[in-house]
């Protein structure tokens, strides 16, 4: 059950077409998740969207594929999004993520969590020596 | 300001000095932050914590230590955490983050928040090629 | 599956009735939602919580009734509430929200997601333009 | 720094007069903290939050004052509130919470934080034996 | 759907047969709920997090078992952690929570809730007479 | 504190000076907010934020400004941003929200974070009648 309605015959409208066969392109698979066909319901969004997901994660930059989806599994726990943390642990898996290196993830997110509500009970006081314009 | 009184002098408490020397081995450093200070308020939540985050954190794991610093940023600025925000982006860059790869950093975890807020709205359904179990 | 037990006939009890009654005049519509259906586990949080809708949803006011659902979509979106994104998209589409302005809305809430992240992350000092006070 | 302006003297307006001192009517004190003072800027507002206040945290219930704070405390760690942490730590401080609860409350609430990752991570079906209605 | 694959005989393994057997002993049961079927897929993730749940919920300390569980409860709700909420609600049932109990906690949170929203809607300044240092 | 330094003189590089000119330009005033100065630490990540903030918040669509505004403000009280809380509050008071508007405003996304935790409190099934597709 969704907010909006999943369009027929998406591809049928030319700008959807455009980017789920840059989906496929991009991704070297003919699978398209629900995410695009659901966005199909306003093709602009769909679009801002593809380009800003490309840009960031298809494009090679400092980070590499894998640590990327690592940490969008991170954020995701963290907002507990639930199509989220699916989608990017299969996006990991696909990449290489294996068993152990799932629990080690799992090991940091969980603590950093903790620790998180340990800091604003707390409410520290942040140390002057982790000033960047030190 | 804090919601827990600092404690004139922790080190003379043997369970805090005993935590505080293996910080600053674990770390090879003087330095040990506010967390710690604060903590020593209750010697043995202060135990517990510091044996948690050693074991994690210091300890050689399949994620390497830069990247663990960077998937405890994610989850800080995800939870809204100044203190940790704060002293994982320090301690990041002490472990050879640079502002090339800060920058990176921020553009997956925003763009993660973004696309969890979409996903949230659109309350998508997991696609069945998802399954860990398949 | 829920963390109460659904009342047989709820509406036995005279301060359920009330409520449920008072519901379908204010708004017009037999329909009665899950919300008010499983509260009526307990009748005085049932009477409270929906005084309190009722005043701050159903009396006219600065906001009209369609911005209000929207924020209403906007907060249920960063909360991770499933059942209230679900509702109150219904709603606000029940009061005229088209596909296009649903668009919009979510273009908006998922952009202050981002930079509400990006803002955390660099942890900025808040300009004194914005004093409320000046 | 506030979003809205302290009003340079709020009791001359006599609804704003009833609830401070109606607030302090029901704590002894004649301390009343910046929150009702900020709420001052809209006599409704601050009439509608103290009456839900007084009627959920002074009024005897099932659950005890101080456990009240307590819980109180805990879901002001979990949504970041600053404010809220230090309101409600004073507020439980001042009924009796040691340094020993606080240090108990600070273990179940982080070790809580902890495990709603986990669980959020690795997306849990809900064990049927765990429902309400059986 | 989880993100994990189920063992098919986790006991089969001797570290995941102790730990399942530790958690009946001292539950005093024989039902072992999915968090810790799931977890299996690493053992050693399985045994920190029994002995860190163990430590805290099992051992008798300043609070309470029912308090426990509501805590957890409190900040489950909060992280929007649909596990957790029912697991801890079956839990604190289980420890004699009645419907009034529940009732009674869910307007405490969900008060904790709103003004948590409405602190940080304003901004407000910390009152000097919250310090903890005093 | 921040966790970036602050560039001395941002607008000796040219990237930096375009983005700076087209806010001012596009606002219509000399005022740059600290969000852009501390971004331009990567100019790259300055000009993708601008061209994304100018395209939703600028352009007109469905949305009249100061209901974007206001939307902003809800999303960023529900994820504890202090600076965009601030910014955004500033932003819509000058685009003419009063004291009254911002009122209503407060109580709507107060009441949202209420019932979001009730509702997540209670682990509500969806009612069909709230589907998109029917």
């Amino acid at each position: 059950m969704t907010t909006v309605a999943l369009t027929a015959d998406p591809e049928a409208d030319p700008r959807v077409k455009a980017v789920f066969d840059d989906i496929r392109a991009t991704r070297k698979s003919d699978f398209v998740n629900n995410l695009w066909h659901y966005l199909a319901f306003d093709p602009g969004l769909l679009e801002s969207t593809w380009a800003e997901v490309k840009a960031v994660m298809a494009v090679p930059s400092e980070l590499d594929p894998l640590t990327k989806e690592m940490l969008y599994i991170a954020v995701s726990i963290a907002n507990s999004c639930t199509y989220c943390v699916h989608s990017h642990t299969a996006a990991a898996r696909a990449k290489g993520m294996t068993d152990e290196l799932h629990a080690d993830l799992l090991r940091v997110v969980t603590l950093a969590s903790k620790t998180n509500a340990l800091a604003n009970g707390l409410q520290l006081p942040v140390d002057p020596e982790f000033e960047a314009d030190r």
